[in-house]
């Protein structure tokens, strides 16, 4: 018999993935006819605001960086110091951090240990001890493939059977939903409150939680997204605590994902593993047996390295049995890309003050994360003068996640073609104006709402133009 | 509920990947205590033959692969254009192939699309077109974190159920029962033929299919690794035929793990995609409806880049609906790193005859090509001196599999142990003289045969005269 779509992984048939979905399809389609001279479109390139892909739109990387990189590949260069030096301006911690990586890797060709070379798993721990004031051990750390790769392999650990639930936020990032329907395993969905910021909720994780109980599901782990993907927010102290006695009270292992940690505009990023120390501390004997996994990448922040494949979580309390099966399911996969890990190393140990590469880097870094801040603001001030949307201030992470609010005339034109009216704008949007963004039904939304998702990583003004012009004559036409 | 051995996911918990099990864990502890000074252990380095690392064991990269990766770490040294040149010996082409990179992929830094670049798509089917001499389709090829996650990905596809069967040769690499493990679908064992060479033998085939069938097993796929791992084998022209014959018979997909294409000794490299296309020509609508899934990677051959994870496969004959779920599987974690992509660029598009970095390039190969059979011969003369140790002729791949027969005393101490006997042998070899190589069971074998997989990788002839000395006084003391 043929593999055909009624006979394959029904699982991997059901799975949704709207980030790279119909939407993202269509502006490939569309990048490719303007590629070949077509000039029968309406614009005269797309712009791909469906996706964190920072360096796509044109940020440019850390000098320090992937001049490093450039020397781990190809450690010739090191026989010439001088000319790296004097003809191609690196300077000397570049080299330094160079030679220091290669010692400790080998080569970057060879395979490293399943999670992750040792002393990369050392400086990720030096990192979180600074971050967070609190011990880390390296061998609780796992190097992986981005943090995307993370998550699945904590998913895939956890989930045992249809009936194993996790707590996912609505609206999430669509890499949970998306695992959970591949791993056949219950996504119990929680929704944040968009009128208060879409922070989080208790009473509405409480509910969904014993909902979910009630109908025989094995309630195992909450998914929170901090920083928030898509909406930005950043949880205060006060409510990571609440969170975590939760976690304590239901027995659930807290799934932290901090990926956006310092695209932080508005409030201060608190790490779960900094606060359950404290909280473990202040009442000793109380928190101990919580079980969180922490996770990171090279994809965001000021880095924007997506490509690279980069990043690492960080276990807590995980019983060590437990631990030795997730180091046996990683190894299947052998290791992540070593470069990708180089980069995680360069992260979380940048120059500092002193260095020779500091002030370069700290230019870089400061007028990414100011440019960043400009443009959030700027989309968000255009939005503001748009009919019918909401959207609420920029906070942090990489995305405005707007309400919409249609007229009655889009929705049934949407339904005519069989798609969510949200569904339906975005599709209007992209024909229109060339700008792909990713419908709010891609990452859950309440039943009487619609959203879409953009990042604000396109440079210039000229683009945002051009969603409120579309707008205006979309809201014109179906009025 | 904590999670714990008994509650994680059970198909997890039941996977087996001995390539990087007890023995390798065992040799990490090993390394570490050598590293700290300790003089207690009876050798002072560590060898792992377990894996097939080349560059853990001083293979050198290709100078012109790593050239060109520097240029797109660090675009900037494009502008030091006679810098690279004049200074550092960079060639024109290194250059070149730099700027096309960078024009084809962007940032290295951004994600790309999810099934790679479209231009590196474009190289590897004008390589496979080159080796074939049939036309490849870019739309059909899909870049892969090396060529296990290319597996990962289309047994996630093609298992559908507890039920699904796919026809694993016995010994394998270790991926496919894990990853079969994992999905929790069956593995259909058919043992290759030791006594020819470890060539596939039709009517094994054959029998262990039926039986399956018989069993209820929904038997749908077929994996051949060629040349073999762990036994090297090169399958000829017409055992390929007839392994496509079988396929068409009874409507299995064939997944052809060809990631040891240029590692051929003895015998030629023919692809699954070649004997196809040319059994299409010969015969009209006979083979139309095969669905061929070849894997390749960057990790061996005379590349050898493991840690970068690149790779690709190619699908022939799969139906399009499957081919988007295939597509909206990889999308989920986004893409292939980006660097390795365009190691799989420059691995299938190397410098020509003519370029200016041929000369270099062509040396480097065969020295590798050339050494790598230096070492095979040496390790195979050393195993033919060793009492019960039978080794068939190195062919090709990475690794010898030699058949140990060990004495009664020795199968007693193993079962004290509660080991296997040949897990026993190893234990006590990398105990005696810090050379880790891999168990027999770990990869299969026949129940009334032991064997062990070791690389022949490893520089120098020193190893493998321990390895002769441990044999004899391990055959003297349980004799």
């Amino acid at each position: 018999m043929r593999l055909t779509i009624d006979n394959i992984n029904p699982n991997i048939r059901e799975a949704k993935y709207a980030v790279r979905g119909e939407l993202a399809v269509k502006s490939e389609e569309l990048k490719a006819r303007l590629a070949k001279g077509d000039k029968s479109l309406p614009f005269d390139e797309v712009i791909n605001a469906n996706i964190g892909n920072p360096q796509q739109l044109d940020q440019k990387p850390i000098t320090f960086f992937r001049q490093v990189l450039s020397l781990v590949e190809n450690p010739q260069l090191l026989e010439k110091e001088s000319v790296l030096i004097d003809a191609l301006g690196y300077k000397s911690d570049v080299i330094e951090r160079a030679r220091w990586l290669l010692k400790s890797v080998g080569s970057v060709g060879a395979y490293s240990a399943s999670n992750g070379a040792p002393a990369i798993k050392e400086s990720i721990a030096k990192f979180l001890e600074r971050r967070d004031g609190f011990p880390a051990n390296p061998a609780n750390i796992y190097l992986s493939g981005g943090a995307s790769s993370g998550v699945n392999t904590l998913l895939n650990t956890i989930c045992a059977s249809p009936k194993t639930g996790i707590l996912i936020p609505i609206p999430q990032y669509p890499l949970y939903t998306a695992t959970l329907s591949v791993l056949n395993a219950t996504c119990v969905p929680y929704h944040l409150d968009e009128s208060n910021s879409w922070r989080t909720d208790l009473e509405t994780i409480r509910a969904s939680c014993d909902k979910a109980k009630a109908e025989g599901i094995d309630v195992r782990c909450i998914v929170i997204i901090n920083p928030g993907n898509p909406t930005g927010a950043s949880l205060p102290d006060e409510e990571i605590r609440a969170l975590l006695d939760f976690a304590r009270e239901e027995n659930l292992v807290v799934m932290a994902d901090e990926v956006y940690q310092t695209n932080v505009f508005v409030g201060k990023f608190h790490s779960f593993k900094s606060i359950l120390r404290s909280m473990q501390q202040e009442s000793p004997g109380v928190y101990d047996h919580i079980e969180l996994a922490s996770l990171h990448s090279v994809s965001k922040g000021m880095v924007g390295e997506c490509g690279h494949r980069g990043g690492y979580f960080e276990l807590v309390g995980f019983d060590p049995e437990v631990e030795a099966n997730i180091y046996k399911f990683v190894s299947i996969m052998l290791c992540a890309p070593v470069i990708g890990q180089c980069l995680v190393e360069l992260m979380v140990n940048p120059p500092r003050e002193g260095d020779p590469s500091y002030p370069l880097y700290r230019r870089e870094y400061d007028s990414i994360f100011d440019s960043l801040r400009q443009r959030a603001t700027a989309l968000h001030s255009a939005f503001s003068q748009m009919e019918g949307v909401e959207c609420a201030e920029p906070q942090g992470s990489m995305y405005l996640f707007p309400t919409i609010n249609l007229p009655k005339g889009a929705v049934a034109a949407a339904e005519s073609e069989g798609r969510h009216p949200d569904e339906f704008y975005c599709m209007r949007l992209l024909e229109a104006t060339g700008i792909c963004v990713v419908p709010g039904s891609g990452f859950g939304q309440k039943h009487d709402s619609l959203h879409f998702r953009t990042t604000f990583l396109a440079p210039g003004t000229e683009w945002t133009n051009r969603i409120v012009k579309f707008h205006k004559e979309f809201m014109d036409k179906y009025r």
